[in-house]
C-alpha cells in the first residue's frame, strides 16, 4: 500500500501537497506557540471541496489524523498538529461564492478572511458584524471553528449568531450541507450550531452561510475615560448596564497595558490612571447623542477623569488608539501568553484584582485587555524572550487565572476556544455527564477520532 | 416485576401519576389533532427535576417511551403520545428561579408560561423578546423544544438566540447542566443549541437559562396598509428590506383571512383589498418617526391604500387588530390545519399565489397569515366540521404546499417544528447524509429511542 503522502500526491494536484520542512514547520501550530505540537507528515492546501473530501478519505483509509487549519491565528492551539498527521489548510479557498442582498445572506469558502467577507458584502450594502481582533488576518472558517467573538459582540452577538448554514466534510469523507438560507427554519436538529465552535473535531467546514445586517443606519460615537481604580471602572460598567444601555463596544485596558502603550507612544497618562474604559454607541442622530451623553455622565459619576467624547470617525479612531495599540505594545516586552476567561460582568473588578495578585505571586507581568461589557477578559502574560523560568511561571499564572475565573462563576474560554490550552480548565468546568455527552457525539460522528484529535474538549476516553 | 405505573406510584407522590381516562385523553395530543396519536399508559405531572429523573429512570427500566409535554399548544404533533407511553408533563414546574438584572439573564422551570416569564423579568426592567402567537398559553420548555419564533423575531431573533443554558434529564435519567450564565462562553460543544429545537428527543428540558434585553429604550410605531395584489404587497416588503430597515414586525394577512375578520367584526374593507401589511418599528424619538414615515412612504409607493400610522399604544393595538383576530376568525369557519413553511422573503408573493392555486385545486379554503419579513408563512387550511372528505383534501393541500415551498428554496418548518406533521417534508429536505447525522446523534444519546420516539426527524432506521 502507498504511504498516505503517496496516495495524496496521486489524487491531488502537485501544488496541493507540501512536505518541505519550511511548510511543515510553518503549519505545525497556530499562534498558541506555548501549547504542544508535533510535525505533520504533509500539509494539504485544498482548492475546493473535492480536495477536502479526497484528503479526508485518504487519511481515513490510512488511519491518519487530519488537523484543519485556517490562517493559523488561533490562540488556544486548536490548529496545532499532532505528529505524523495531515494538516489540511483551507487558506486557498478564498471565494465569496454568493451575496444575496434581498435575503441578506452570503456564502463564503472557509479560507475567506473576515475582513474580506466584510468588504465584499459591504459592496452590497450589508454588514457582517463579528469582529475578532484578528479580523484582518483570520479566516471565516477559523472564526466558525472557534465561534469567535470580538468587540461589537457585546451588542451584536458572536459568530454563532450569524451562521445559518455550513457545508462540512465528515470523518468518512462524505459531504453534509447543513442549515438553510431562509431567515428562519427549524427542520431537524441544529447541526449548524453544533458544528460552530467544534474546532474541526466533528467535520471540516468548507463553506459558511452567514446572515447579514444592513450596513447603514449606524453612527459611531466613542466615549473614553480614565479611572483611579478597577473598582471605579467596574462601577461605571455596571452603571451603563443598569441604565439599560447596550453599547456597541465597552472595553477596559488596565494600568500595565496603559503604561506599555504610553511608554511606547510617549503619551502622558493622568495621575493614578489605573484603568481606561472605551465605549461606543452606534445609534443615529439625537438618540446616539443622548446615549453617548448618558455614558459620559455615568463615567464621570463613577470617578472617571479626562472623559472625552467624539463622533467624527477620525476622532473616534483616535480615542480608541490605546485599544488598537495595546497588543503590539505588549508584544514589544516579550512573548505573550494570551488568556481568555469570561466572568459575570459584575465580577470584572474582582477578577482583575485577583489577576494582579496572581501576577505578583507568580512573578510575571500580566497586562489586561477586557471586553468589560461581556465580562470577557484577556490577561496577557508576558515572559521575557528566552527566560524558561519566566515561561514556567507564566504557565502557573495561566492555570491560577483559570481557577480564579471558575471560582467567580466564570467560564474558561469566552471566545478563543478550548484548543489545547484550555483542556484542563474545560475538564474542571464540564461535569462528567456533560463530558460523556461530548464523547458520545464525537464517537458517533468520528468513531476513529481522526478529525483534530484531542482538541475542543478533554476526551479522557 | 411491577408494571411501569406501579413503579411510578411507588416512587412519586400520589398526585403526580394520573391514569384516569380524562387526563389520558387530554394529554394524548397537542394542538395538531390531525396528526396521529395513541393513548398513554399514564401521565406524570412532575413537580421538580427529581420527579423527571425518576420517571425517566423507571421508564428506561421498563423499556417504556417518554413523551414530554408542556402546555400542549404545539402545532406539529411533537407532544403527541405513542400508545402505552408515559406522557411526562412539565406544566406544574412553573417557578422562575432566578432573575439576575446585573447579568441580564433569568432561569425558568420548563413549565413557566412565556407571558409569565416576560412579566416576571419585566419587574426587573428586563425583556424576553421571543413572542410566539401562543405566548399566553405556551411554556418556555415547549418554546425551547420547538425553537419557537414569533412576530418580533424578524428583528430580535428566535428562542435559540436567547437560550444560553439548559438543565436536561438524559435518556438514562442522569442530569446534565448545559451552557453558562456568562455573556459569552465557548467551552466545549454547543450542546445547549443542539437541544433547542430537538423536540424532547435527546433529553427532557427541566429548566432554561435565557439572556435578556433591557426593557426600555423602545417605542412602538405601527404602519398598516391594504394592497390590491400580493405582488404589490411583496414589492412593499422588498422595498422595506432594500431600504435597510429592520422592522420589529412585518406581517401579511391575505384576502381570505381579511374577509373572515371583516365579516365577523362588521368591518368594511377597501375595494380590491387582497392583502394587508402590518409593520412595526421600535426605535425611539425622531429615529422611530423617520423609519415609520419611510415605511409609510414605501407602502404608498408600492400601491398601498388606506395606509395608516400610529404611535399611541392603543392606536398601535387598533391597527394590529386584524392580526390578533385572524386566527379566531378562521376557527369560526371550521377546524384549522396550520401550515408553517419558510421561503426566501422575495418568494412570498409567488408562494402565496401557489397556495391560492393549491386551494382551488384541492377544493379547500386556505387563509394566510405570514411573517412576511421572515418569509415565514402560515397557510391555515380549513375543513368544515365533520366533513371527512374535506379533511382528506386538506391533507393533500398540506403536502402540496410543502412541495411548493421546497421548489422555491424554502424550508418545511419555519418555527413550529417537525413533530409528526412535517416528517415527510423533512425527509425531502434533509439529505441522506444529514439524516445519517441525526440518527447517529439520536443513537448516541438515546440508544433505545425511549425519548419522544419518532418525532423531530424521519428516523427511518
Amino acid at each position: 500500500m502507498d504511504t498516505v503522502v503517496e496516495a495524496l500526491r496521486a489524487a491531488l494536484p502537485a501544488s496541493a501537497v507540501a512536505t518541505d520542512d519550511e511548510t511543515l514547520s510553518r503549519c505545525s501550530h497556530d499562534d498558541a506557540e506555548w501549547a504542544d505540537y508535533g510535525l505533520p507528515a504533509a500539509v494539504v492546501f485544498a482548492s475546493g471541496i473535492d480536495d477536502v473530501a479526497a484528503t479526508v478519505r485518504i487519511a481515513a483509509a490510512h488511519g491518519v489524523s487530519v488537523v484543519p487549519r485556517g490562517a493559523g491565528t488561533g490562540l488556544s492551539g486548536g490548529a496545532n498538529a499532532t505528529s505524523g498527521c495531515l494538516v489540511l489548510s483551507l487558506e486557498r479557498m478564498t471565494a465569496v461564492t454568493e451575496v444575496n442582498a434581498a435575503e441578506r445572506y452570503a456564502v463564503a469558502e472557509a479560507g475567506v478572511l473576515n475582513d474580506d467577507l466584510r468588504r465584499v458584502v459591504a459592496a452590497s450594502g450589508l454588514w457582517y458584524p463579528p469582529d475578532p481582533a484578528s479580523q484582518s488576518i483570520s479566516t471565516i472558517g477559523g472564526n466558525v471553528a472557534t465561534n469567535a467573538g470580538g468587540i461589537c459582540c457585546v451588542k451584536y452577538g458572536v459568530t454563532r449568531d450569524y451562521v445559518i448554514g455550513l457545508t462540512v466534510v465528515l470523518a468518512d469523507g462524505s459531504i453534509a450541507k447543513l442549515g438553510r438560507t431562509t431567515a428562519k427554519g427549524v427542520t431537524g436538529y441544529d447541526l449548524t450550531g453544533l458544528f460552530v465552535g467544534s474546532e474541526g473535531t466533528l467535520g471540516i467546514v468548507v463553506d459558511v452561510t452567514v446572515k447579514l445586517r444592513p450596513l447603514g443606519g449606524r453612527e459611531e460615537r466613542a466615549i473614553v475615560g480614565y479611572f483611579r481604580s478597577l473598582t471605579d471602572a467596574g462601577r461605571a460598567v455596571a452603571a451603563v448596564s443598569a441604565a439599560g444601555i447596550v453599547p456597541s463596544a465597552l472595553e477596559l485596558i488596565d494600568r500595565t497595558c496603559l503604561h506599555a502603550v504610553a511608554q511606547w507612544q510617549g503619551w502622558e497618562l493622568p495621575e493614578e490612571a489605573n484603568a481606561l474604559l472605551l465605549a461606543k454607541v452606534d445609534e443615529t442622530g439625537a438618540r446616539g447623542e443622548e446615549l453617548a451623553a448618558a455614558i459620559e455622565a455615568l463615567f464621570r459619576a463613577a470617578g472617571g477623569a479626562r472623559v472625552e467624547r467624539a463622533s467624527d470617525p477620525d476622532e473616534v479612531d483616535r480615542l480608541f488608539a490605546a485599544r488598537r495599540l495595546a497588543y503590539p505594545a505588549l508584544e514589544r516586552l516579550g512573548p505573550v501568553l494570551t488568556e481568555d476567561v469570561c466572568v459575570p460582568r459584575s465580577a470584572v473588578p474582582e477578577m482583575l484584582a485577583r489577576i494582579e495578585a496572581v501576577a505578583a505571586e507568580a512573578g510575571v507581568v500580566i497586562a489586561n485587555i477586557a471586553h468589560a461589557g461581556d465580562g470577557n477578559l484577556h490577561p496577557l502574560i508576558i515572559a521575557p524572550e528566552g527566560d524558561d523560568d519566566a515561561k514556567a511561571r507564566a504557565k502557573v499564572a495561566f492555570d491560577r487565572i483559570v481557577a480564579d475565573c471558575r471560582a467567580l462563576g466564570g467560564t474558561v474560554t469566552g471566545e478563543h476556544g478550548v484548543g489545547l490550552l484550555k483542556l484542563p480548565g474545560a475538564a474542571e468546568e464540564l461535569s462528567p455527564v456533560v463530558l460523556g455527552l461530548h464523547r458520545a457525539i464525537k464517537d458517533a460522528l468520528d468513531p476513529r477520532s481522526l478529525l483534530n484529535p484531542g482538541k475542543a474538549f478533554p476526551n479522557g476516553a
